[in-house]
């Protein structure tokens, strides 16, 4: 019987075991990916409580307490103590066997707190103490924790209207890790609702300095300000997409879409779809041309409960995985872009396990040879971001593409606590090629190239990918 | 070398050895979705022979000969005797190996009548003559068997126009296994045959004394059905969809297409679907209402194969898995109920494994702390009612919601030889969960509450949710 | 640690390997679909070099190369030597841990050329230099290649036009092992393009001597080849379709289509999908008639990259895997045809995996006793040709099918160095097979059952079901 979470947590072999301690657990982490309120490492924020960092935004636990039972108000009310809520928390951890938050939970308590008991209801109360007494102390700040995990690059979430003031006081207060915008563009693209893209794209004009009355004036403001980011160290955007786009237009159609709804007029389903299919490839273009790397996270349906919606807005637990057919559309896309010599360097988060597949094997259309692992399968994103969701893209990413050139982990997070996702990726990575080696899948006399391999999945790749 | 079949099948691990032994093994069964002919345990059915109990309407096994070349007269032809059957059964099975039949078979054999020979040509007849020699005893009627395998509670599956003459009868006897009803309402939205729907609605006017001219009182009428099937001590209604519906309307829309089709004239697909997405709103409203939960068994593609149809009818081994997107309907459908505070706990059955996480997640949308685990993802149904269809229900289940609040088992069976599915069902749980002890992946201290678990997934979680 | 590739390669437990050096290793080869070509067979070629054996169209080794960074003119390109290929695919080797190649790879140098060596850019040139010495010796020449190997029928790919002399040359002199035509009338359904379609028919009147000016015409015509191929000795036809076509239709319909494709007028996409509707069946109809088996290659969207289609032409790996919901169709389409008596054994084949239980049980529909295993589910396709894909399909059809009656592996290979393929087949078989029985999920006392079930998988299935 393996002790809980020991050192050789997830490790089945000795093979793994050594790759694991002597190659992964030594990189440093690139975190190419997340969502840290820039504000806060600005500010180096220092947290009240472990209510604060483990249930202040955290849509896994507040699901995980609504389905076992526990009201709303110890989820996100404002009438409960921050005692209160971590007291459900605890109650309801124990019902998370086999639910990934059972092991981020403890993960997060060894790693960054030290702490090795199990959280239940009779320890929820020194845990708590011990975890707001650390809190208190200058190493466990939001610079702290970056630090103590030993994070080189974070590349936040930005929309292009932002003016990065954050990223620039955190850069130029010589704090040794570096924070990173990142172009996500999603209101420029979200014309369902006339009024608030208006809106939108009044503000764009703003801060951009372009006067808008056509769609190309909105294209050339988006280039002054993907300008501005790239001045600021962006190297990379992201789109958060349900399908993918790629309906034929004209730049007269997509002029006169723009008119129609900036005038006000609801769009058709049609409509919507062709203006963001011509968004997405002037974001293409933009990111070809300045050497970024595109993100799409795709396949979410969110906002499925309208009644928690009114209470609480987006980004609160309601949203879940969709089923889409875009395996053509996603293809026509990427054609269009590589048919301009516009396609830049792409990374591709699908939601369905089922669409694996679909994903590893479209990035071999697009693959040219000009950069190794140019298309790039994402780790497995939010509800896929754990042991099985990150096996079967491991394994869907090897036996139809090269695990060998895969720029690895990202968080994906807004805490300051979710590093340990990289130990877990890590430790699943290894504990795969450790067995494929033990059972005479890998020559053991290859171990030297494997070894680099975990090293480059860990880190090298994404420094050199994204040249960091 | 593990021994076929014995004490500790499927049980890898110690600890997956003493979870089933000792805590799973001795929970009485609750089955509360199963199709039982309800005046067979009225009338405590003898059966004829083991061919009447395992050839008599079992698909499953059909289906297995059929692909085997046996011809049809031996699956459901009325030429051929019970043991000409059983015996191109029983060469049948030894080519049935990794196929859950060869389990089920042996395992029937051996929990029911004490066989522990494997049944293939050489033994086939002693086999038979053993089986029906015992079946001529008391212990072996519909009622005994029900007695052996420890069963508390049955939920048959009816037609809101049934009488419920024979539950009533079952009570009235004595028998002290509950035999509850389940309202399924299929026939009240099948409008695709305005014949039959017609035929059915007089029906529905006649057993419900209510007039039937506009839809208002096709409501009415299944109304009083409900609060009958309520009084019967029905707790649950039951759903056969291909997809979920959630198409807009009005009250007049849906009068106007029950007008035309109760009229005689054929619908259109838009009005079938629109219709259908009313009659569901108003089923699940009256299941909110009276704390009842609703199952959806969605996803089938059925009656494939019309040369068959019209010799056999329906539910003959013609059915399939279908491909459907269907998400957003489904996330439409519970949000319409959810938004009118009338969601009633819930349960989703999908047929396509590549589902299993749109449903796991789909979960997450609608659970409102009001009862531990609202919203169930339902056991392996149908063709996934096997070891590798479990695994994966369990595993979805486990990654994306609480697998601790699972209300577990059921056989969805017509058989009274299918309890040791249930068996099957604990024995699978156990392994995974033991496994995962052992793995140092749940804490070997919290093993209690891992007791508790097993328990609660085969019978508490049962018993508190549906209030029996 | 197991050794790299030894005798017990893939083979976990002693009972696997009794299965596999007993009973799977001796069968012979039948490969009842690849896509050799015929004139190299009846001339006997001998390689040039392991360049051109390996790199000369192999588009899985183009795709792991495009994706390492390796420039296209190292693929595909003229301008570059045979040693500079090759090294560029040593260099790639060590970056395809966990993929296909990795495994194919070595087991053809080890298999074909006795090489035990892991190939690396230390050992390219010795390798390459060894292969190049072997390929010189009469023993390595296309024909050598089949009968080291054990080949004992092939069935090629052959277009209806095709006068199939390097079969008939092939035939006449006298080679021990057969190879069959197999009838593959894509062209026939390409009418997406109206001025190929044309030349296409008129290439058909001329081999058919049948005047076409009607649809009618066209079928003759190609019964007349059906005929023809029949002759010499084809016993399949193969069909790769994106989707299941089953658009209802009459004949005036179909007529009229034809006329307008045939008079240089392009299609609706409606149209086109009613004419391939139409065709299925005519093509189905054919084989049953014939008593051959039709096979079904669905769900790959091709040619995906304009800019390399230009340039390199189709079947050059910018194809992948689609999402399509084609299980409706699908249905339709068989109903059709057993409807009216005519619907032949089946072979599917799915590229999608998340589709494997949709067919697995499409199957069992139209299991109609005739022929054990009459509708069979294709071993892993394309991309799905791997031990995780061999292992889906065989789980897949073991638990929803019989795989006791699969008529197992072929190479759809153009490559004399693709036999290997069958024996990682046959050993990923036994492994399943020898892990059940050392679980105890299949009785011991079965062995001999089993044993016989892996040589039929392995031959006897194939020889028996398409009466080689």
């Amino acid at each position: 019987m393996k002790a809980f979470m020991d050192e050789n947590f997830l490790l089945t072999t000795e093979t793994a075991q050594h790759l694991y301690h002597n190659h992964a657990k030594k990189m440093p982490i690139i975190d190419y990916h997340c969502h840290l309120v820039p504000q806060m490492v600005a500010e180096d924020h220092q947290f009240r409580s472990i209510t604060e960092l483990w249930l202040g935004g955290d849509h896994y636990k507040w699901r995980a307490m609504r389905s076992n039972g526990v009201p709303e108000r110890y989820c996100t009310g404002t009438d409960t103590s921050d005692w209160e809520k971590f007291e459900k928390w605890a109650e309801t951890v124990p019902y998370t066997f086999r639910n990934p938050l059972y092991h981020w939970t403890h993960l997060e308590l060894k790693t960054a707190f030290g702490i090795n008991k199990i959280l239940n209801p009779t320890t929820a109360r020194e845990i708590f103490d011990e975890c707001n007494d650390k809190l208190r102390q200058p190493g466990y700040t939001a610079r702290g924790l970056m630090r103590h995990y030993g994070v080189e690059v974070v590349c936040t979430t930005d929309d292009p209207v932002d003016d990065l003031r954050w990223h620039r006081m955190t850069r130029e207060s010589g704090f040794e890790v570096r924070m990173l915008p990142t172009w996500r563009p999603d209101k420029a693209m979200a014309v369902e609702n006339p009024t608030t893209f208006r809106a939108y794209i009044e503000r764009l004009s703003q801060v951009s300095g372009v006067t808008i009355s056509t769609f190309a004036d909105v294209i050339d403001a988006l280039r002054i300000r993907h300008a501005f980011f790239a001045e600021h160290g962006c190297r990379l955007s992201d789109h958060g997409i349900e399908e993918f786009y790629a309906e034929d237009y004209t730049d007269a159609e997509i002029n006169a879409i723009f008119n129609k709804v900036y005038g006000g007029t609801p769009l058709t389903p049609t409509e919507i779809r062709t203006f963001k299919s011509a968004m997405l490839v002037e974001f293409g273009v933009m990111d070809a041309e300045t050497g970024w790397t595109q993100q799409f996270h795709y396949g979410a349906i969110r906002d499925n409960n309208s009644k928690m919606f009114r209470l609480l807005g987006p980004d609160t637990g309601f949203d879940s995985i969709g089923e889409f057919n875009t395996a053509k559309a996603m293809s026509r896309f990427f054609n269009r872009l590589n048919d301009r010599d516009r396609l830049a360097k792409t990374i591709i988060y699908n939601l369905n396990p089922s669409a694996n597949e679909v994903v590893a094997t479209m990035l071999g259309n697009f693959q040219d040879g000009s950069v190794p692992g140019k298309m790039q399968m994402g780790s497995g994103w939010w509800f896929l971001d754990q042991k099985d969701g990150m096996e079967k893209q491991l394994n869907a990413l090897s036996l139809l593409g090269l695990l060998s050139r895969f720029v690895g982990m990202l968080t994906d997070s807004r805490s300051f606590l979710s590093y340990p996702r990289h130990e877990y990726f890590r430790r699943t990575l290894c504990n795969i090629l450790g067995r494929d080696i033990e059972n005479g899948e890998i020559p053991a006399s290859e171990l030297t190239r494997v070894e680099q391999m975990v090293e480059d999945i860990s880190y090298y790749n994404a420094k050199n990918f994204f040249h960091f």
